[in-house]
């Protein structure tokens, strides 16, 4: 709590030399992956995690990610941790939050967590890896660290950011039924969507463009819509291109 | 590039002792803090900045920040440092993103910027500091860092922000007639709004409550309203109550 203020930021490296070990602030990256999982009650958010196979926390469940390297941008290393342990490369990702309580690790360590959509056919073209599994989001086990609080944060922005935006887009085929859309809004929210007010609100929306072709099967033909292109899916505005850096 | 992944993630302090200082990355904290100055047009959006006293960027104008301290949260170290530069406590302080590219400092810096708004009499309530002076946020001078890019994200933000929540209020007083709202979203937005329009969306949105009281001056007199407190200006969802963590 020193009167340090501006006056050093961004400086200081003799200082920073001179510190002992323990005092020392860590950045990492770890990443959240949502996706939809058929289930006899319609569909489940479902993430993949991996299980540690050190201390701390040996043997639990935690998000993909990994140190950042002094060399790389924040995005990059979100994108590098998740394919070395996930084998995941999602075209959706985002930054999510940073977390960094003082007590959320032995050590002290800022993870700047991102966040991602993926649709279903996305994760039957992955790789397997070892110790990676995918599970029911709703029923997580005791996870490693802070990441059930840090999931339980990524659900609370996916249910808010459904609202007002074509997120739902991600998880989804390019083209699909109305019915297939509630599913995705129906399995992020956690409740049953009346089918008529949702075609109504969907038709309105001004995000979605009818297509000539039908879904055909058991029941009757259902049309298949697209987003409109025109929407962003993941609107970082001024951030757009500083992605690579 | 390693094939680290969350197998090393948030432990290795041995590591870290044996790394060169220049492979060391540092966190700092800095704030964007907005505010509207009444000006000839009607509004214009200022923030302060903090004039840089040392190299790099000695000379040139940078937000308020400074480096976290091992011992506390980053919500803590946000208020800290910006209380410590600029005498500013606003009650409205958010996490906004995590900027981190390589070449954004001459050693490197991961920065989480946080933002707040205050009211015109919040800024009036404050002491005055050496070396900190608001600046219209339409015709910043060049700022040490990535800063420029940062205001610019942060301006993003509160455009956007500005059209699915109640976030206007953190520039207004707790009462305040429909023109002096209209005021605010024409500021943030860079553009006049139609009267009868805006009247209109603003009397149907659900998230005004008409007062008894009335604005009386040299125009006819304007109702007064109030925000529905029942919606949290800044729903941080489960973060709620880590703030002080």
């Amino acid at each position: 709590m020193t009167q340090s203020g501006i006056l050093d930021t961004e400086q200081a490296p003799d200082l920073e030399r001179a510190r002992p070990a323990d005092d020392v602030t860590r950045v990492a990256v770890s990443t959240v992956i949502f996706s939809l999982r058929p289930c006899a009650d319609g569909a489940a958010v479902v993430l993949p995690l991996v299980r540690r196979t050190r201390d701390p926390f040996q043997g639990l469940w935690a998000l993909p990610g990994g140190w950042l390297d002094a060399a790389e941008g924040l995005d990059a290393a979100a994108s590098r941790t998740l394919e070395e342990t996930t084998a995941l490369s999602p075209s959706y990702l985002e930054q999510l939050y940073a977390f960094g309580d003082v007590d959320r690790s032995p050590t002290r360590v800022v993870s700047i967590v991102y966040w991602a959509l993926l649709r279903p056919d996305e994760i039957a073209d992955a790789a397997e890896r070892e110790n990676v599994e995918w599970f029911d989001a709703a029923s997580l086990p005791r996870l490693a660290f802070d990441h059930n609080d840090i999931v339980d944060y990524a659900l609370w922005r996916l249910r808010n950011k459904v609202g007002y935006s074509r997120i739902a887009h991600g998880l989804l085929a390019d083209e699909f039924t109305l019915a297939e859309l509630r599913e995705v809004y129906e399995s992020i929210l956690g409740r049953r969507l009346d089918p008529a007010n949702f075609r109504r609100q969907a038709e309105h929306s001004g995000t979605l463009i009818p297509t000539d072709r039908f879904r055909t099967g058991s029941h009757r033909p259902a049309r298949l819509y697209r987003y409109n292109q025109d929407v962003e899916l993941a609107d970082r505005g001024p951030l757009t291109g500083s992605s690579t850096k």
